[in-house]
């Protein structure tokens, strides 16, 4: 029996519902609807449009065979009705019609469905301070304002910008801004960190520190108060808190909103905070409309709770899922794992699952294994260090997340793919010692660095190894007073160890290397409580038990050793 | 209770188990027995070694922090005894006594144990034809096969050098020889394609015109019968059945044999080609006895059958699952998976479970998706195609195995490691279909590779796709009068397939450009079976859905298209 489908949004939900129905129903008539002009385009690619890497808007609205993806090719090659510049207004649901503005005409009109698909995406989160709608300051909204951003900046119009907001956005426009244009680029993050509930501190800390040493000004837990004009009404500067930045160019990148005042009107269970509730089916709270994408309430498959996961790798997959259950064949959704991964400068950052303190925030017997590896066989010329946490449940030994920072390629990617599929599958720590990734040296350690750190994680767990926290670890560097009983175990090379004990003298920092532990153990003091640092926390742990079973337990490993310290704090840290 | 472990074989699972038993009973007494004086090496590292990427033998036995791991290592940093150039010679299961040999002074001895750990390793298989002792004919058998290998390339002793065996090693060292060295170097393998067993052919093939276009010549289906001597007695060539090749140096590579003639001689059971049979306790027939690495017998964790995989990293978990059983953490090592990548040249190639054709030999009711997607977001300036294959069991639905062919990068590494985890969890297509791999452009797809290959898994799982096996495509392509009824239907840009029309004339190759096909479809001939044809597979599908819904039904899909055919047939396609 032929269907009347009517999809509003067309950017990727939408299109993916509409295309993956009309192939299993090539009979049933299908309407995407879009307040815009421009539709079906690849919205993360915008930072790299903007940076240039992409050359022109068109390619993120290309196929990968090179079509632009506009109305007409809907309609021809498949089959699919496109309304732009038309706007959805409201939901009769009890006549099951849907009524709509023709922006260009202002005239309005009702289109019928069998089956209503909302797919209305975000919005961004407006800034609700003065000067936000001056000329020059940018949201990352829609296309039109990465074309016009492009534009000023290529014009040679912009010499400093700011952008507000440490997000994903947030941080590749700066990156785009200033490494591909030059332009002098500050970022201001209200939080006090970058990625603020995405990864723990250290990995905000390390991507802060890289993108200042690519010149980007980081300025987070400050507020932006107010944006500045010029006497000609243009944009000139941001006020935060504590300083005056200069800027011909602003963007507000502080995170979007569920669109769902469609659905709200329209009686719709939603969430408080906007998304609208579906079941795994994508279906809302009425039987005959779904909704997909940027515009949904999400469930945390590691947590069970609602979340808000607006990437448009999930809204292809949820478009799909949509689409199958339209079709009849019954397909779930199961909820998201909150893979992110992003490219900063020279560097990437990844996560899945949940970070350390939203786990505790969650109130699990939370803690994490912090590792800091090679990213292949450690004699492959190539290989570098990555920085690798693995967060458990002590309770139920569940892996909760793993979050990552290392070089720019796709290793870092690779362990956190493996890591989403086994936390969705509810994997525990021995689930992650036994998973079998590929090896061969160009690639990857005999020891692969996710079965390592779940090693770790186990020895953590079964009380084999006792670990110092980095935050308590910076605190006593700062103020070494402030702990009188503790002493650095520096089990170094004496090349890495001696400048240190020169610097704090040998009642802070004792020099013993590793290779000789077991012939020098006994000139650490009596009455201290060691901190043994290495460089990758590897060696620390085995002193660690060389010196339990000497009855010495008054000891803690530095987990993730000074290659963690050393991407915190650089100028602290000898080279 | 201190106990008395022995360790025969100091390579990689012995020297793990050991350490890591020795920090879970500090107070037991651990000897290592090696009859090598080189011990505890990345024996994966050799082929990079011999190339000159590892630029000193030593990298490969050294530690991340740069101390070469020798007798005085183990002995001091880690408190482990070690024995080297000493043979095992028996085992006295009674008296609980390993016979050893000091293979320096001849004199025998006897070493007690509680428990005995065989870690033995494996030897490479001896090729049975005339001429293998010759000087500068080499097996990799240890570290000192590759020293004297790259001694006498840097010496500029090696022009031309024959490989034996078309397994990693065999390709590795190919690479090595031809790309650092421009050694003239030539590869022969006896079965009908590269990898055998390892990948299916098209993965093969596509691997082999790879390192032909690199300058390998490469000669499957070809067995070396003699090894030829000059005039002094030293190597000058290899015959095959086909051909004699130049050589003064050549490299056996013809697989390994598990080394437990020590096992098999004290009755431990022993599989019938070689593996010590353990359990996942790796605990062999004998309480007292253990055995990891290279020696044993492993199980698949896909088929459930006893498989043979000798790899580094397996023998690494397998050692410290070991230890922690003996220690009296109750460990199971599961099995494995079968992940396995190599770089070759500028290409990597990968698999994670079983082939189609192991698939299909075990019984299972198997199935492949072949695709041919984007690495990354294909808008992405650095962006390149893999090949990608989802083998699947039709009536479980479940996923046998994952394997592909892409560029130098570890963007495949994230799929298979992703898949292996994944597929030892016992996960179905749908499974595939749901995993939330992260996404940002510079790494990824919206629409992940490995989700798309789950997809069309689907899609040909439930009927909605029927496909074209390549090879009977390529016949067709050989010999266009074996399928009179045959039809190509290129519905690619007419740029692309005009060229081909050309070629064939419209009879055997029709152009209707795939926007286009909605309004021109009448084109097609009645009683023709469409080939549908496009760059990826994925434009086919989409038309052969359409095609069906007209009634047209006798149309086949060349699932990954035309991608994969020009890997495979670089000459008969038109760029």
């Amino acid at each position: 029996m032929e269907k009347k489908i009517v999809i509003v949004g067309a950017v990727a939900a939408g299109p993916k519902a509409a295309c993956r129905l009309k192939r299993l129903q090539p009979d049933w008539d299908i309407t995407l609807v879009d307040q815009d002009s421009l539709i079906s385009y690849g919205g993360c690619g915008i930072p790299y449009y903007v940076s240039g890497d992409v050359s022109d808007e068109s390619e993120l609205r290309a196929t990968s065979f090179h079509v632009v993806r506009d109305e007409k090719f809907f309609q021809e090659a498949k089959g699919i009705k496109v309304q732009t510049r038309t706007r959805a207004i409201s939901i009769d649901r009890q006549r099951k019609v849907v009524q709509v503005e023709r922006l260009e005409s202002g005239q309005e009109e009702e289109l019928p469905y069998d089956k209503l698909i909302l797919a209305t995406g975000a919005k961004p989160f407006a800034l609700p301070i003065p000067g936000v709608e001056l000329d020059g300051v940018f949201t990352i909204a829609n296309l039109h304002k990465a074309i016009e951003i492009r534009k000023r900046i290529a014009q040679g119009k912009v010499s400093n910008a700011v952008v507000i907001g440490g997000g994903a956005i947030g941080i590749e426009m700066a990156e785009a801004l200033k490494d591909l244009w030059g332009v002098e680029t500050s970022l201001v993050e209200l939080e006090p960190q970058l990625l603020p509930c995405i990864v723990d501190w250290p990995f905000a800390a390390m991507l802060k520190n890289h993108l200042q040493e690519n010149g980007v000004q980081v300025f987070t837990g400050e507020s932006a108060t107010e944006i500045l004009a010029n006497a000609e009404g243009k944009v000139c500067g941001v006020k935060t808190g504590m300083r005056t930045l200069e800027a011909d160019l602003v963007i507000v990148a502080v995170g979007v909103r569920p669109r769902s005042e469609l659905a709200r009107e329209a009686g719709l269970s939603v969430a408080p905070w906007g998304g609208i509730r579906v079941n795994q089916r994508l279906q809302t709270s009425d039987p005959d409309i779904y909704a997909a994408g940027d515009c949904v309430a999400s469930t945390s498959v590691v947590t069970g709770r609602e979340t808000y996961a607006p990437l448009g790798s999930l809204a292809n997959r949820e478009g799909r899922a949509l689409a199958d259950n339209l079709a009849g064949i019954p397909t779930r959704f199961k909820g998201v794992c909150g893979s992110f991964i992003m490219k900063a400068f020279e560097r990437c950052i990844a996560t899945t699952g949940i970070s350390y303190e939203a786990a505790l925030a969650e109130g699990y017997d939370a803690d994490y294994a912090l590792t800091s590896p090679p990213d292949r066989a450690h004699f492959f010329p190539n290989q570098s260090v990555v920085i690798l946490q693995l967060v458990f449940d002590r309770r139920t030994r569940r892996v909760l997340g793993v979050q990552g920072f290392g070089m720019m390629n796709d290793s870092l990617s690779a362990r956190i793919d493996t890591a989403a599929g086994l936390i969705a599958a509810g994997a525990t720590i021995e689930d992650f010692s036994d998973v079998e990734m590929a090896y061969a040296p160009p690639f990857s350690s005999a020891i692969d660095s996710i079965n390592a750190v779940a090693y770790v994680a186990e020895n953590l767990c079964d009380g084999r190894m006792r670990q110092l926290d980095l935050d308590r670890f910076l605190a006593w560097m700062e103020d070494m007073s402030s702990q009188p009983d503790w002493l650095a175990l520096d089990i170094r090379h004496p090349l890495e160890a001696e400048p240190y004990v020169e610097r704090y003298g040998r009642e802070k920092w004792l020099a013993v290397q590793y290779e000789q532990m077991r012939e020098r153990y006994q000139e650490i003091p009596e009455g201290k409580t060691c901190i043994i640092l290495c460089n990758a926390g590897t060696r620390s742990y085995e002193v660690q038990v060389f010196l339990d079973h000497l009855g010495k337990s008054d000891s803690m490993v530095l987990g993730g050793g000074l290659n963690v310290v050393s991407r915190l704090e650089p100028d602290w840290y000898i080279k």
